[in-house]
């Protein structure tokens, strides 16, 4: 096991009802005028934004608002934050919605005091310092609700860049599984994917001896495993959400991926995906990681042969490790496919022909030397090779 | 799953030389005057406490000492550490030690800035303030380094009693597997069994649709069962160590332990032993465990066979669940003894004719009504025959 730090100081409160509560929290972590920051429609029309703004009514502090925030949020949207919380004095971020939404709100909160350009933050720039951000969750899928990372996309050249700090780990977090019960299938199932695929990213580590968080993730991916049907099955299932809800959490707040190496490239090919055709993130991973697994498997057969026994039942191979860890790979991909996710470029709505393009700004853009690095360091005709599995 | 809160703030730095911080992390955590609190022999022998008073010096910072925490930690030393603190104006408290010496700590911590007897808190007055507390562990254990817990004795008709409250959870925990290696093989043993326990005491609940945290648990269950064997028979393994030290702060940080009625009766079967015979509180979890589950099975036998499954490798026997629970059971029993715990009263040092007192303390001590509850709700009668069946 690698040495390692972990800091995870965001409060949860947990289940039925708790978004009354958000206006206590607030004010129990400082807030005195707040960003109600959110996307759209669906936190307007099941009412939550009127029951969020009434508890924080109640509790005597006051509020200005910002809607619109996009699936793979933008920085336009950051921009015009900040110009709002600098004019208003906002002294706290209030995230209503999914892995977006606060990515957005916490691209506001380092933006709000930070004398340069935030788009620092995402090309390389570590957040010291930011306003305090709280959540409101709405959908189990990014994890950013415990943890200290964002990813926004910039209108010039459709960059996906993500930045990190501690100062933008949310003060509290509330996750009300009920919340998410109104959500279509196909998000809920994109939500299910990025999680498993966080997991995933952590469990292709090239540290050795890692038995207790590789223990972890399987437990979580297990998780993922048995209630993600029985949600796509019955929307209204409390308590399958619940469970899928804390295992998003706890897949992302990294206590499951301390001590050892982690792989990361699946989100990076993926990236490009949803910069370039703006599916859900979700989506682009279920067709994303199959491609990946297969192309970096020989890397390591055994580990990818103990995932497929551990979670996915296949029985192991002892003469052809191989075979059970393609098993595995091929019993994760019938998976996502069953809870709905697209299995290829055209079901995802991505095209061949702009494979070299995807390939550029992947190895190259930004500053990149021609390669992305991880479990396996992948140049451009490796990333090529791997989109074209992916058709 | 039931609603709940969920808050871990404490700053874990984790691996090899990592007490070389101490210093480092008391500054940043706002310390100015320490109180070392440790408990004996080992830790001087060792040349840790020289490291961890150099660490501090070369921050600047100054130290009183206070040493000899015993296991079962008594209520003397708590008073006179708080009338050091006070005498001295420390302002952080500094553990360097296992769960008793952390307990130690956590009691000094909420006593000195609290005007009335430390005990009140011993007696359920909820901790809403302490000094700051950090920890240098050196035994993978109680899990005191990430949790708002603490035990102490009162020598006075020897009772043992916890307290807790966020307050005087550890503002930063170091933790170095490499310190736990010169252990006593007994100690290391009985530290993994306190873990299990644990991990046990919260898989034993009476909620309803739990898998997340049952496969956390089962998952931590897993790492314990695969690593202590390999550190009983190499003590210098670090790797192994390692892991176990990592799944000994999440078996009781509840992370794992969320959204759940948990039990915690072995811990208050196990706790008259250990303060009547100062026998190691994992030797005594080591007894007590096996007779209270064979005991309590019947209420639950499905979940007992699931563990029996999942954890112990048993194969379901569809048509009779209970053989399948008992068979885990015995497998768990047949493990502790296999590290080296001891397997029933006489091994452990306990007396049959001591069990009435036993039952008395445990059942109508410190006001309690004759009964105990948690997973099962036991009275006189119930104590009496699951002691016995340790004999």
């Amino acid at each position: 096991m690698e040495n390692f730090t972990f800091y995870s100081p965001t409060f949860f409160a947990f289940g039925k009802d708790t978004e009354n509560q958000a206006g206590e929290y607030v004010k129990r972590f400082g807030g005195t005028k707040v960003l109600i920051h959110y996307g759209g429609g669906s936190v307007i029309r099941s009412g939550l934004l009127d029951r969020v703004k009434a508890s924080i009514e109640r509790e005597g502090l006051s509020y200005v608002e910002l809607g619109g925030v996009k699936p793979n949020p933008r920085s336009g949207l950051v921009y015009e934050g900040i110009d709002l919380c600098k004019k208003e004095g906002v002294d706290f971020i209030l995230a209503v919605g999914g892995g977006s939404t606060i990515d957005s709100s916490k691209a506001i909160a380092a933006g709000t005091i930070y004398d340069g350009d935030f788009w620092d933050f995402y090309q390389g720039k570590r957040i010291e310092n930011a306003l305090p951000v709280g959540t409101i969750l709405t959908i189990a899928a990014a994890g950013s609700e415990g943890s200290p990372d964002s990813v926004i996309t910039k209108e010039e050249g459709m960059l996906k860049r993500g930045a990190s700090g501690d100062a933008i780990r949310p003060k509290f977090s509330i996750l009300n599984p009920a919340l998410t019960q109104t959500l279509p299938a196909y998000q809920t199932a994109s939500g299910a994917t990025d999680i498993m695929a966080h997991l995933y990213e952590r469990y292709l580590t090239n540290s050795k001896d890692v038995e207790v968080t590789d223990r972890l993730i399987e437990a979580l991916l297990l998780t993922m495993k048995h209630e993600t049907p029985r949600v796509i099955a019955d929307p209204d299932n409390y308590e399958a959400r619940a469970n899928i809800m804390w295992a998003g959490m706890m897949a992302h707040n990294n206590s499951c991926g301390v001590g050892r190496s982690q792989d990361w490239n699946s989100h990076n090919i993926e990236h490009e995906l949803s910069a370039l055709y703006d599916c859900a993130h979700g989506a682009g991973l279920a067709v994303t990681m199959p491609a990946v697994f297969k192309y970096v498997m020989n890397h390591d057969v055994m580990r990818f042969a103990k995932v497929a026994v551990r979670v996915w039942g296949c029985q192991m191979d002892f003469d052809h490790p191989e075979v059970t860890a393609l098993e595995g790979i091929e019993a994760f991909r019938n998976f996502l496919i069953s809870i709905g996710m697209p299995k290829n470029f055209e079901e995802l709505g991505a095209k061949k022909e702009d494979i070299p393009k995807l390939v550029e700004v992947l190895c190259r853009g930004d500053g990149r030397d021609g390669t992305i690095s991880g479990f396996v360091t992948l140049d451009e005709d490796d990333c090529t090779m791997i989109y074209e599995m992916m058709v």
